[in-house]
């Protein structure tokens, strides 16, 4: 048996827990939630709050230059490779405490956890925060984490804008901390990802963690309606070209498609834009999001097929432009088994009830996945309901999370190396 | 036969275009149009440059509590009754040239001819530009002759917010001019408009005026639903309270209904807002303004029935709240029909061709209808586009509504007076 992984230490539930909440101060909302958007004043407070933390247990802080933060411990090989873990600081725009926050924290406890013990690991230890994990104000979302594994192209990345027309390297110029180093190139050899599971599955199971075996595709659609301006007073109904008309029908049926298509679908528009916006004006231009999730391929294949029918049939019955533009597409990911089975023992050996699941959220660990060995670590939350401000999660669950994040890590240091490192 | 209208001057057509493309610099859009939202700067700075040209001959110019703008020619009568011209500055957020701006400034242009040919007309004319006509930032529209007309209260117009939660009172007081006197009771015995069509109506019948008998009524409604913010990849279908789906469902039943109805009606969607807006999260709430027009107030009140059924079929179908607002509702107008007839004698008069018609769109002249003498006409504009940047009168038709207008008034000193005057 092995040295780390038999150790019998456990996290601090209660510093955990006040980490969680002070964080959750940044950017509070009045119901109990967070605004925390990539690359905004909130989001940079944030990174400091947790700068202030790292470095007060001797942590190295660097940045990249997207703004992903490294925190590491050093381990006692000088070797480059290190174990990451990690998640996101940033927020929807009515986000909850514990999505993204959960993972950082927790990661932060398993590092304060061995400093306390006087344990130095012989690999070093790397907290990261990801930038702009959530891509709801610069899309695509899991920016940081995909610029880290080279999936997307840094200068892509930075001339990125926001609604408003800003731009993520603008933003960064203004608000990277001028006292944190800049470094490129962070080696791992593996990477762990714990967060909330965002469902309602181990809830309704009544299981205490979530294994993570992979997650599902995930594709990211534009829709751009195009038509004419017009009075709407004088306007008879057959002359218009009414873009928010077409965009209502075209919603509706790509609802009842979805819905028919496949039971395990998920489809959503979350965001329509429509100008000139006045309540006595035709729209001439409206803007729509598509969100499509699914395990497998081939569903997302069908559904995208659906979604250009809709716009054909629709194109002939209006007269009217509809351009439909692929912003992302995640593949679906599977997690490393060896991985698997270390989480699964760790379980085991703390007690806690557990079960293998997929993932229906994205997370910064899916970039991850296809180039180096790494694992997710689910815990429940509340009805399932996160990206909402009642999202919550027990103490005991996030105590429990992180126990199970702590003794993987202790494992994964029994290694040489799980992997040749692709990073 | 009488004095002032037999007179055969005409108006100064080049200076007539002139003003009007010298305005229509002020909030210049791209593809030719302009966008001078009610109580912005670029508003602002249109009653700037009406107040320059009406003091540079010699007008008494004020403003009322709500920024309707007053310019006077005074008559040989001493008494306080005169005769109003005029329309609007205001414009949609991507408005034409010549949607109110032709009114105020074919006003002006009647007022100057006078002034070259040394008329001073026994009774007063009112040049006037009415404030917030548009509502499309700040509801209901007519706004600022709506409160002139005293069927909506002063105090509760101030206090109206627009999306950003300025209010109309704090615009006001900053942007006030300070060198204008603010008065309060403008007496007016009778008021003409004169305004571009917007629509298709008199191109297409190849008449050059349109003698306005009445207008349309015309009801706004807000929609608010309310549903649950969630996650797009965690939470299944049925699950969800997904409020941009239901809004969907709304606006395409809403269109369809409508077009079955009454092939008069006129029903339109203008704006849609939904929040939190983030292309991964299920929208728990969203908004949108519903127009509904009609020449019979019972179609209207039939459509209402239609409106506030879909809202109770869906609010079973998705147990989702769907909360209807009626914002304004303003009744179907007669035009008064000695006026209407002294438009036709003076298109006979300068040999222009005319019909009668009813106004599609609202008009300040439909506030003031119900209360004094009221008359509206109405010139052709290039395909019956307005509200859009690509609004067109020809020059042409321009100056025939001008000449129009100026006979309309010089017969209306002909009364001793139209009618007792209310206002």
């Amino acid at each position: 048996m092995s040295k780390y992984f038999n150790s019998n230490i456990k996290i601090n539930k209660k510093r955990l827990i006040k980490s969680i909440y002070k964080m959750a101060k940044i950017g509070q909302l009045n119901n109990g939630g967070c605004r925390r958007l990539a690359f905004s004043e909130e989001d940079f407070k944030a990174k400091k709050l947790l700068i202030n933390w790292c470095t007060e247990i001797g942590l190295n802080v660097s940045m990249d230059p997207i703004g992903n933060l490294f925190a590491e411990l050093k381990g006692k090989f000088k070797k480059n490779e290190s174990i990451g873990i990690g998640s996101h600081l940033d927020t929807q725009p009515h986000g909850g405490k514990f999505d993204g926050a959960y993972g950082v924290l927790a990661g932060l406890e398993v590092i304060r956890t061995l400093v306390d013990n006087n344990i130095v690991p012989p690999k070093s230890i790397k907290l990261i925060n990801w930038s702009n994990e959530e891509g709801c104000r610069f899309t695509p979302p899991l920016m940081g984490s995909s610029v880290y594994a080279k999936s997307i192209k840094l200068n892509h990345a930075l001339k990125t804008l926001d609604k408003n027309h800003l731009k993520i390297e603008n933003e960064l110029q203004k608000k990277f901390p001028q006292d944190i180093k800049k470094i490129f190139n962070h080696k791992l050899e593996s990477f762990i990802e714990i967060h909330i599971e965002q469902g309602p599955i181990l809830e309704k199971s009544k299981k205490c963690i979530g294994i993570v075996t992979g997650a599902q595709g995930s594709r990211g659609l534009d829709v751009i309606i195009k038509g004419q301006d017009a009075h709407s007073g004088t306007t008879p109904m057959n002359l218009r070209k009414d873009t928010l008309i077409v965009a209502a029908n075209f919603i509706q049926l790509f609802d009842k498609r979805a819905r028919n298509l496949n039971c395990d679908l998920r489809a959503t528009v979350g965001n329509i834009l429509t100008s000139p916006g006045s309540r006595n004006t035709i729209s001439g231009y409206t803007f729509f999001t598509i969100d499509i999730r699914h395990p497998r391929s081939i569903i997302l294949d069908k559904m995208e097929t659906c979604i250009n029918k809709i716009a054909s049939d629709l194109i002939k019955k209006y007269k009217i432009s509809i351009n439909i533009k692929k912003v992302y597409n995640l593949p679906t990911v599977n997690f490393n088994t060896k991985i698997q089975n270390i989480i699964e023992n760790a379980c085991n050996k703390l007690n806690y009830t557990k079960m293998k699941m997929i993932s229906g959220a994205g997370h910064d660990a899916m970039s991850l996945a296809e180039k180096i060995p790494t694992g997710m670590i689910f815990i429940p939350c509340l009805n399932g309901i996160s990206h909402n401000e009642k999202e919550h999660a027990s103490d005991d669950d996030l105590e429990a999370g992180c126990n199970v994040l702590l003794h993987t890590i202790l494992k994964l240091n029994d290694f040489k190396t799980i992997h040749t490192p692709h990073l």
